[in-house]
């Protein structure tokens, strides 16, 4: 199938993509005959290599033993029920748009109609059934096709959902069962290319349909970065990021997306939503972009952006430091975060997590090894840490020479203050890309009864402890009321430090071998979790998003007059509720 | 009268203050007989001296001799019609509230009826006749009282005006023309308290009226700084700060209002808008407290803020770089701006604001005199710098000691790249602080004619000579055009950088003696000026708003959409225009 085979000019071709799950085809993780785990493909570090310390890990951490030779098969016969077409709508498409501008495909349309990272809707693709599908694809590719395919819409009463690269954690992308409309996603990727570069003001104006990989690839070429490095950035885009309200891992440098975006451009039913100028920093009186940073599909088509871009940093470097334990980690953070040297991008491990890391380290041989378990001998017998409860930070430096310099001695400074031991670059390395992992490894294990579901805030200094405790707590008590087998895993990091919070981003792991509706009953406890996290102080996400998963907490979010507002916006901009995805407060199901 | 004088718990009693016009009443420049000018007063670090080249200066400046016997005079009996009273409204003001907190007094209602700073209020106050003003003041003392006002006004219909420092720039206190209604000043000065202290998460909660030096001397005391000092802050205030979306001298370590503020509380007739938590950077969807930001009036009653405090910093230092030219200083703001060593504040003068303040150095005597000769002998003779080209960047460090001398060898470094020539800590000072003298002696040269005023933009890296030679260029255009007596006077400097743009800061001067509505023609200079900036690169305002000044260049900044967006936010937040004040797009006068 030629449309979904090629994408035109982009990085990765989509035929080298599941499409309908995360990632690649050619990267799983795959058992051999001796229990050992390897990586396929050669995409990333971790691919190629043998890992023999994984699966003992995971058996003893869920407190179950694998039946590695029963996976649980993904369903191969899906029945999908034919679309339903509009047919006037669909008559005067033909009659506007060349064939290969729009697809009525199954395939394709069972990709566009759910995110590939919410536990939810990647249970239901893989072991049972997506209740409802879009009935079309339209692939835009300027801006005036969108302009053309929202009158159309709006003529003859369609739905549009914006489609990017389809990662979202939120379920944004599930249909409204109410929706009784023709339903289109509108795939963007197609608007992949870098409009224009201002080098000398160092900004670019970049169609929104571009992801991460494709925008950094296209820029290191001509000696730039944006620097935006979502968990996604393979895979998600520029107008997704703008939706979602992104935050990249190496925000302390480059920004989190609303300071990287100066201009937006949005094609909705009421007009293009833009300002005239790209402009920086300034007072216009309200800023009416600011409405389109979170607006997660309800108001139109993001068709592209002007970004800040940076000229590549002279050094890159990787960095941990390994701490005693959780608290002390903490407290090293916020005095670094409160230094004036905060690199690029800074993580705080917990024990389980640095744990899981140990168990991701592949075979070594040799000299290397040596070095391995001089380090480990040095900390657990000299500094004696607790293995069971120390925890690690990595960092990535980028800057000028003298920049990093500076703030590697101040890690240094502060590191020695907590009783940090320099863990040296290639600890700090692994632990930055082994986040390109996660995704594949939740696949994995979900192959073997356990789902797995990572959650997100933001939370104050001062709560972060009592929210992690809380959240563990309540796990314990939801994982024992669910009657689910062996032990729930729990493990966090703190990903994003800010001058009063930080971010706490959660993984989950549950056993539920033998369980009758799991993915339901995993679903019900993210949500308890995620009040427990709101009643200790954490916010309802801090980079994830609403979606259809957090709709219910908006209420103990903004105050009525604040939702209403977001309602007259809506109203104003969209009033025929073209854009009808049914996001944050619009969600009108439980 | 009480309610004047007295500003209950603040730093400044409103009994010192002039009110109808900018600043002290015991700070004012005077002429001495020998013709040196002396600021009275001890506020500041200028009062009290004796400068003796300023009046050769600026009749040198404007190409004019100033008849400093004959002073233009304030108007001293003003014809002030009496309030127009909604009865309804009165009587039920009077029986809900003690009779403190309202004023139906004259003097009270002229000095709430415009701003302190934009040219054409300035001269109607002092020399003519504000043609409309506010029929009472109301002083809000509680988010009870904004409540209970605001549903008073909307029964009765009467419209309401914030007012919190009176220092617009935008003319944004100006009263609409077609305003029939009751107007009430909705004076915010007596919620002046801080509510809250967070230490460990380093934010406080703040009443809105509290001005600037209030904040600073409040947090201060106990061990904090917000850190945020607009030209104005000893006047202007956090509600202020967020409606005109206020800028600081130290928002490279500190932040614009934008980043500084987590909550917003605004009473609006529409229910409270706030966020039911403060939050850092979360993704919660589209943030309706992004309209709070340069709201101008238009929406409600902001009575509080979440903002973020630091403690004070370790060290702070002044630093002064002179350089041959605006050219070679440019560059060095613009390598400083990509270092990763950008200081708190940096700013740089051109060479009429360079020597502007060389007159305006006071006269010394003994060693201080040799070393001030020394250096201009060894800037002037052995590096040749031409006096009527050199520029000057004046730099403020606040940080840790590390920190600090990071951000010093860096400046140092790339100063030396652009010709710098360090030229220490006093003139660095001395820059900074002039800041405060500005609007004095503005008011200062308007006894003799000279009326004075100041714009910004914010201005892409690339364009930031061409604009300021349009604007010159096209002010001699117009000084000719209007036949205008003398020379104009124009200077400009760069007070912010950004990572694509900066802003610039104009300060214009023109001898008005003799000519006919000068008032008039110096309004629509400015205008023609504005329209230069935007054709040539530049936006419409980096801080000082809209307000009605600059409101008909909102069609050439925002898309039809967008302006018809912002229509639909006011609909949906004040349906019936109690906020009456019609700023930005809702000014319907030319």
């Amino acid at each position: 199938m030629t449309i979904a085979d090629s994408d035109r000019d982009g990085i990765t071709p989509n035929a080298a993509l599941w499409r309908h799950k995360w990632g690649f085809k050619d990267t799983f993780f795959k058992i051999q005959p001796d229990r050992s785990i390897v990586m396929t493909g050669d995409r990333y570090p971790l691919s190629g290599c043998k890992l023999d310390k994984l699966l003992p890990h995971i058996e003893e951490s869920f407190g179950i033993q694998l039946d590695i030779h029963r996976p649980k098969l993904e369903v191969t016969e899906r029945a999908i029920a034919p679309p339903h077409k509009n047919s006037d709508f669909c008559n005067e498409l033909a009659q506007l748009f060349p064939c290969d501008r729009y697809s009525f495909d199954d395939e394709e349309r069972l990709v566009h109609s759910h995110g590939q990272t919410t536990t939810e809707e990647v249970y239901k693709v893989l072991y049972s059934q997506i209740e409802r599908l879009v009935d079309l694809v339209f692939y835009c590719e300027s801006e005036g096709d969108a302009q053309i395919l929202i009158a159309l819409a709006t003529k003859h009463q369609v739905c549009l959902v914006p489609f990017g690269g389809g990662t979202s954690v939120s379920a944004a992308l599930k249909l409204p069962h109410s929706e009784s409309r023709t339903i289109v996603a509108v795939n963007m990727q197609r608007m992949n290319q870098i409009e224009w570069i201002d080098r000398e003001n160092l900004r670019a104006c970049v169609q929104a349909g571009m992801t991460g990989t494709q925008l950094e690839t296209k820029l290191n070429a001509v000696g730039f970065t944006c620097g935006h490095e979502p968990d996604s950035m393979e895979f998600s885009t520029l107008g997704g990021w703008i939706s979602t309200n992104a935050s990249g891992m190496k925000k302390n440098r480059y920004g989190n997306i609303e300071q990287i975006v100066e201009n937006i451009t949005t094609i909705s039913p009421s007009g293009t939503l833009e300002q005239l100028q790209s402009l920086a920093r300034v007072s216009i009186g309200i800023q009416p972009q600011h409405v389109l940073f979170g607006s997660e599909g309800n108001l139109g088509l993001i068709t592209k952006a002007v970004i800040k871009i940076h000229a590549l940093p002279d050094v890159k470097e990787y960095y941990s430091v390994v701490f005693p334990d959780f608290d002390r980690g903490l407290q090293f953070l916020k005095k670094l975060a409160h230094s004036g040297a905060v690199p690029a991008s800074v993580r705080l491990v917990d024990n389980a997590q640095f744990r899981f890391a140990q168990a991701l380290k592949p075979q070594v041989f040799g000299f290397s090894a040596i070095v391995d378990r001089l380090s480990k001998f040095y900390a657990l017998k000299i500094r004696r840490f607790d293995p069971l409860a120390m925890v690690a930070a990595t960092i990535v430096l980028e800057g000028f020479a003298e920049e990093v310099a500076f703030q590697k001695a101040a890690i240094r400074k502060i590191a020695n203050c907590y009783q940090g031991l320099i863990a040296g670059s290639k600890n700090g390395q692994r632990g930055y890309v082994l986040t390109f992992a996660i995704a594949y490894i939740r696949d994995f294990l979900s192959t073997f009864h356990i789902i797995g579901e990572t959650f997100e805030t933001t939370v104050p200094w001062s709560q972060v402890q009592q929210v992690c405790q809380a959240v563990k707590t309540q796990l314990d008590r939801e994982h024992k009321h669910y009657n689910f087998p062996g032990k729930p895993y729990l493990s966090y990091r703190v990903t994003q430090l800010y001058h009063t919070s930080v971010c706490i981003y959660f993984t989950l792991g549950i056993y539920t071998n033998g369980v009758v509706d799991p993915d339901r009953k995993i679903a019900a406890i993210e949500h308890v979790l995620r009040q427990t996290i709101i009643e200790n102080g954490g916010s309802v996400s801090h980079h994830h998003g609403i979606g259809k998963i957090r709709s219910q907490f908006m209420n103990e979010t903004l105050s009525p007059a604040n939702i209403e507002l977001l309602r007259q916006v809506k109203q104003s901009i969209d009033p025929h509720n073209i854009f009808g995805i049914k996001n944050n407060i619009f969600n009108d199901q439980p």
